[in-house]
């Protein structure tokens, strides 16, 4: 065996649970037909981009210059690019983000990395609070952080503030949130986030050594009730890093196009300390610049969302159903993911059942919470509707 | 001070030199007028896209269908791309690349970086032949890896055998090279590169632990002499990882867009290794899958290029002009850079010299070997023209 980096050569053998059940699908769908495999397995949005992206694309492939359009931006984004998110962000929540706050990514992935590179040394620990997005462990540890899971709250899907309080020590270095939540689809209340900012405060305060907040934030368009509008963790906890990203928003997600806000509210030499960290951790990863087509794009696209009512319907046809043919759900106020308990103690074997019904579903075990599965409904409303029969049978299996 | 990663906040803030001088520029062109600055410093192509890639953009925004075109594709990049480009290799080279050894990447420095991630456990030495890219030293390190430097072969720019096989040793993990090379333009003879490719064969066996070929190649395609074509590496050596990147080739630098082929030549199950450990490492550093519109547009662009003669032109208008007023250049026989001796020993002092004549050039010190300056000249022709009278008044300081 060559003597290589046996940690990267596991992690790709080892792909994530959720890319494996894709490529069975797409496997799968050769065998007996696309339309006879209902596959809820990837958050791939299912609505195409808004109208405002093509005319973008087409304005600028047409108008702006090859070798403005597609050369390199400064490695922390195009500046007339950082300008307008900045004031779009402020637009919307009044806190304050300047252009220099903004750092232009390749998307989630890469923001989360970034900032975890930034910010992390050899030992320190990164706190998540399950049920996560299951990445967030592999971008941690290769940060070089211990990562640390939050027993998940089971009744209400918020925070366990016990467990949370336990799990902080003087080496967290920083917690990540996600809210609108991928798998659960739940919504952090702001009594939650006020209470969660409280005891950040105070723990930074006890160790001595500060604790950031990564506030991953790729759902905050995708809510489907107008009275909730998630916070802006930026106006809750000044030591906050937003992690963005346009794929839901915009259904950009093969596009690589979000961005990070080192909110100015802390210190300015702390401030300015991280943003420097972002960007060497940027460098050092290799990311040169965000693609700079579609940061003029986006930025023409700023406040525009995919037809979010899609999924909104897809949301309320799935839920009646499974509730109605006996399934437990957690009912999801955003993002596009039902979580659903399992029938049996093993949602892995539940998921060989469902796959035998030709569903592909997510068991819940690598969101750190045993018991559940995530159904992604970012699918089109039609495949929902054929699907149902088989998620009957699969029903009667269990409730008889 | 916030307890944050050091080494990436001095990376963020110590950046590279080439992007120093860069902001420099565009500060001192709101000064004085952009026309009165004769920015010779970043590899940013001059030459527009070639009208296909154009085409392609339209096409596809106009007829591929919103969701398709800008869903996520396989981490590894879309099936059909890596096919076409596979197959375009071999038909240039016939190298016998297989579709399943291509990783679509976000351009060069990604292909570096998730190569070196994937190779490197920490104490494995990484080599490079002076002059190279600064930032390999950057990417090789935050991999985990020691970078060895071997002195340049100041007479004809290829590779000083004996320096080379000295910094050769049971650590080392992999040897970088760079043809045409980024900053002197020099190719890598035939001669050069068979006696490379023996010697590493030889210390591979002798230590018992291979040593990996890196070809860096962005500029293959940028040669100004039909007669010269660059060896395809993986024809050459069993154990080449080949990194590859449309920015240069296709003037698409900021859109991020290339490719790693993992030879099919090495033993199947340490060639499954190596991909395994790409597709591990591009997981890790949060990359998810290359830009998805790019790459279509790049598997419909296989085999065009840029206008490679306005570079030839620039290279014949600026060569034939700088030795003409004394100066000592290696003639490039491709990429875009000309690499001028420094009239005086600390190329730092030139360059400051140069600025006062509004002349921005790179001192050769952070490519790893003293007293040159690197000029790029990807630049319009009519600065270059513009410019001759400030190097003509620079030489006269030097030369009377």
């Amino acid at each position: 065996m060559p003597n290589i980096n046996e940690k990267m050569m596991a992690l790709g053998k080892c792909r994530s649970v959720i890319r494996d059940i894709f490529e069975y699908g797409n496997a799968r769908a050769k065998e007996i037909g696309r339309e006879n495999v209902f596959d809820f397995s990837l958050g791939n949005p299912s609505v195409p981009a808004p109208n405002e992206v093509d005319e973008a694309i087409a304005e600028l492939n047409e108008g702006f210059g090859s070798v403005a359009l597609h050369g390199y931006t400064s490695a922390v984004g195009d500046e007339g690019v950082r300008a307008a998110v900045a004031e779009n962000i402020n637009e919307r929540f009044a806190a304050g983000v300047d252009k220099n706050d903004i750092y232009m990514t390749c998307g989630a992935a890469a923001s989360l990395t970034i900032t975890l590179n930034a910010l992390v040394n050899d030992g320190d620990e990164v706190v998540a609070i399950a049920p996560y997005f299951p990445e967030y462990r592999v971008f941690a540890e290769a940060a070089g952080a211990r990562f640390v899971s939050v027993p998940a709250d089971t009744e209400a899907f918020q925070i366990d503030f016990d467990s949370f309080e336990a799990a902080l020590s003087s080496n967290t270095k920083a917690v990540i949130i996600n809210t609108p939540n991928n798998p659960t689809g739940a919504v952090l209340s702001e009594y939650t986030i006020r209470r969660l900012c409280s005891v950040l405060r105070d723990k930074s305060e006890e160790y001595g050594s500060p604790i950031y907040l990564i506030s991953d934030e790729p759902y905050r368009e995708l809510v489907y009730d107008e009275n909730i509008v998630p916070p802006y963790l930026i106006n809750e906890y000044d030591r906050t890093i937003v992690c963005y990203s346009f794929s839901k928003s915009l259904s950009l997600p093969g596009e690589r196009i979000g961005y990070i806000v080192v909110s100015g509210r802390m210190d300015k030499s702390e401030h300015d300390d991280i943003y420097a960290a972002v960007c060497g951790a940027g460098r050092a990863l290799g990311f040169v610049c965000a693609p700079s087509m579609m940061q003029r794009v986006v930025s023409r696209c700023l406040g525009k969302t995919a037809d979010v009512a899609i999924y909104k319907k897809n949301r309320d046809l799935l839920y009646d159903a499974l509730t109605e043919y006996g399934f437990e759900c957690v009912h999801p106020d955003g993002a596009f993911y039902l979580f659903m308990k399992s029938p049996e103690e093993d949602a892995t074997s539940f998921c060989e059942k469902a796959k035998k019904h030709e569903l592909l579903l997510v068991p819940s075990d690598s969101f750190g919470c045993v018991g559940y599965v995530r159904i992604s409904y970012c699918v089109s409303t039609e495949m929902i509707e054929r699907s149902l029969p088989a998620f009957k049978a699969l029903a009667q299996e269990y409730f008889g």
